[in-house]
């Protein structure tokens, strides 16, 4: 289903953050020597050197990755308790499982196969979930498993049960790829795995309906969209990529959403690859972005 | 004062606006023609084409504009009324007279006056109105006068007096260049010329005090400036230009506002421009800009 | 084929160029007047206003045009052959026919195909051609017609001969969607409709084979496109639009590539939507684009 | 001269660069912390994993920096010989020392005066010379010393001379603003301190004379800038940065040339704000930009 996207052979991304303290660096970077890995690339950010918080990608080779990987969870586990970090370490050769849902709009939706088709996002698509039926013939001529869930009516809970059905254990991450419904607290706890929107526009400057109109009616020179963690807040989670696009007062409302549209997809397949590469890590409501 | 600034000899624009009807641009184009004026530029825009509003901006040159003027205008007034059209006729030649009410900030004022200093910018500048006089020498180095109106206190009403004073007759239209100070209904009603406005960021998104810091704290990837018109609603008037730039997790909140400071001063400095060279046409909370 | 793209009913585009006089956009609008069309968008150009050459874009709305095309024809022909005028009359509501020469790459064909199919171009597309056979399921799936012309060794005449044969009389414009084919000047000469291409990055900085590659060695910081009229001169034509996208020391030749890819695909989407709706004007080896 | 500028106290950025090996990043990140130091940022680059050329800054806090810089260079000097590295150790609480070039034009001069007086670049500017005197009030005003060294007539050697015996010893390295005067080998050689220019547009793709009147009649769609260091292929040197903006086709050459001087004043400032902080690194005819 992926064969034209290339895993990384034998790389490992170990993500480590928590207090900042003299040391932590020379720490890690001894602790990847000593297991025989070659660093590949290492980015750190502090949010402020007195004291703050400390974060860091660290992207190593290893020969034999798969079979060292538990004796340098061990390392980890035994260097990092004392200084207080937390870490994660993820074996890049695994690619991680997106799965997309989608409403009746195809720009996300195309962006992202078409992306991974060509091999430039590091996943694989075991299925995309829509609540219509239009895309499913352009889904499956990626080779994408289409499932339809029908999400009518107020009550959304029938269709999250079947969503979660499909997703759980068969997925690491969800992609929102203008799926237009709103996202139940219940949901997010029960899925236990990040989730990515795109929203458009300038939030929180045009909340709720038709914001394209309300954007056109406010006479804005810019469009833009912005992709981000669902979080509990609906839209006001963890921002992971923004960008804009120039507009004039010659345009329609539906001129508008039509450009929009390729902010559109461009932000979310940025943010998609991004998560999909370990270049994302969410602190608190922001994220730290290593591109 | 204004030496290198070039204003176009006998060249007048006229801008109309009023119901659309078919032959409101042959009716135009025929009274310049008969005026014998020649069109340099043409640039007209219509809400619907289907009984919307209509809106133009027509450049033209005409040998001897100034005594042709009231000739001119009286056949605009015999023609236009039976369209139902309003208009403005503007000789170019004469440049509009621009005051500046600054505070300590100076990138956006020493902007324009560099620009106007080049011939950029079409207007005169009688006068730069500061609270504080750190940016006195900066601002007379360029041969333009300064005046220093403190604004201490509560009660801005004494120094909104003194301005108007200062301003009342002698200027065309007044730029804010991050005066920070919040302008009175009753000056606006007053002073009666367009007050031009420039804003931090992305407006309603993060309101009143510490923008950045709270840009900061959301964890944006764009910073951007809003240059507006100033009504009573403060910053929610007529938008003339906008623009972003990228920030990234590792810029501090005062490494967002040195960058915001660069779009600031560029944005405020392009809807200047626009609207000394008459390209800005309100209409309602929206402008039309003929670029 | 084209079922969701809407041609603009009763919309005629008038395009008039020739020796800038007083008077023209008067005569213009008055004939558009007498014919009963009503003007839906005007712009016009003089690339110098003493003595230049005009340009001008008039696109009026008028009931019932195609029975009126031939009687607005023949007073265009009186009017403006004592102004020394050429001009074009386009009846917009049929659609022109594209033609997309493809070869292995895909993005720039899918790009076309994709906003073709939301309705985004105002086109018929009758035919794919391409010297390979991968991309025929895809074009099929969008229900457009594949032709595989192979164009294997030096001679090139054989191939360009089954083109023609395809294309004539059957299109109004060929687009080459990274067709990677030397043009002949005979097909040029023979096939004579417009040709638009797209070309990689910073023509002529990085000519000849591997441009990605020579861009990295030289440490560029802008990989960009550029879309263009096709003339003898191969890459040397009249441009229509370029993008730039931002690369940085990190990225491989390949990333490079890759970047490149999505500015290529929206710089010839923008080029080919706007020729389509008649906003390019050729000038010698410029072009006049209103958009 | 420089009161508002602030340079980080004790604090020194570690750049290292030679071939590629496992162990590079430990070692260094060791030596800081048994020098006492805490790393503030660290970037890294590899042009090859397998056996390539390897690139590492490295910014550390180290109380009492100044009073162990000798220990901490003899630790390097142990260390990295065996590793067969290059390295420079720069203390960042001495700011460089930056001369300007000029000639008439203003943009970029004021652009980078004023960014030093608003204190966003750490040097100090001991000097700005230039060949005319039209910009010496301006310089003056900053608290800046001018120099005037005419270079009229085909041999520049005396003026190159002249400049030279200010600049020597003075200077750590020199800005041409749009100096326009051609920088010899000799000078090059004798002043052994690098040299940082702005260029106009797309090099190569307009050489010589009136590159913005080529542009004009190319047709050009965007407009640009690139900073790099002067070498002896004049304008073949490493790009330090880039950047463009967009034009159409009823800008005249002198509007380009007026939109070009807003990207050529932002390209230089960021070029030299990132050399000044030991963000660039220059390998072979491409540079590492660290930002």
């Amino acid at each position: 289903m992926t064969l034209n996207t290339q895993a990384p052979k034998d790389q490992a991304c170990l993500i480590v953050h928590g207090p900042d303290k003299p040391g932590i660096v020379a720490a890690m970077t001894a602790l990847v020597t000593r297991n025989k890995g070659n660093i590949v690339t290492l980015d750190q950010y502090s949010d402020n050197p007195e004291g703050g918080e400390f974060f860091q990608r660290l992207v190593f080779h290893r020969a034999d990755l798969e079979a060292a990987m538990p004796e340098i969870e061990a390392d980890l586990a035994d260097t990092l308790a004392p200084l207080g970090l937390e870490w994660t370490l993820t074996n890049q050769s695994i690619q991680k499982r997106m799965a997309i849902l989608a409403s009746t709009s195809d720009h996300c939706l195309l962006d992202l196969l078409w992306r991974h088709r060509r091999g430039e996002l590091p996943v694989t698509i075991p299925m995309v979930i829509s609540n219509h039926t239009n895309v499913a013939a352009d889904v499956r001529s990626f080779g994408i498993p289409f499932f339809h869930v029908p999400s009518q009516g107020p009550d959304k809970s029938e269709a999250e049960a079947r969503i979660l059905e499909l997703v759980q254990g068969n997925v690491d991450f969800i992609v929102l790829a203008r799926y237009m419904q709103i996202i139940s607290e219940d949901f997010l706890d029960d899925v236990a795995v990040p989730v990515i929107n795109i929203h458009h526009s300038f939030l929180p400057a045009f909340i709720g309906a038709a914001p394209y109109r309300k954007a056109k009616e406010r006479g804005v020179k810019l469009i833009g969209a912005t992709s981000h963690y669902v979080t509990k807040d609906l839209d006001e989670g963890p921002i992971i990529e923004q960008d804009v696009t120039r507009v004039t007062h010659a345009m329609t409302a539906a001129d508008l959403q039509a450009h929009g549209a390729y902010v559109e997809r461009a932000v979310l397949s940025r943010a998609v690859q991004w998560h999909a590469e370990d270049r994302v890590i969410r602190q608190g409501n922001q994220t730290i972005v290593f591109t």
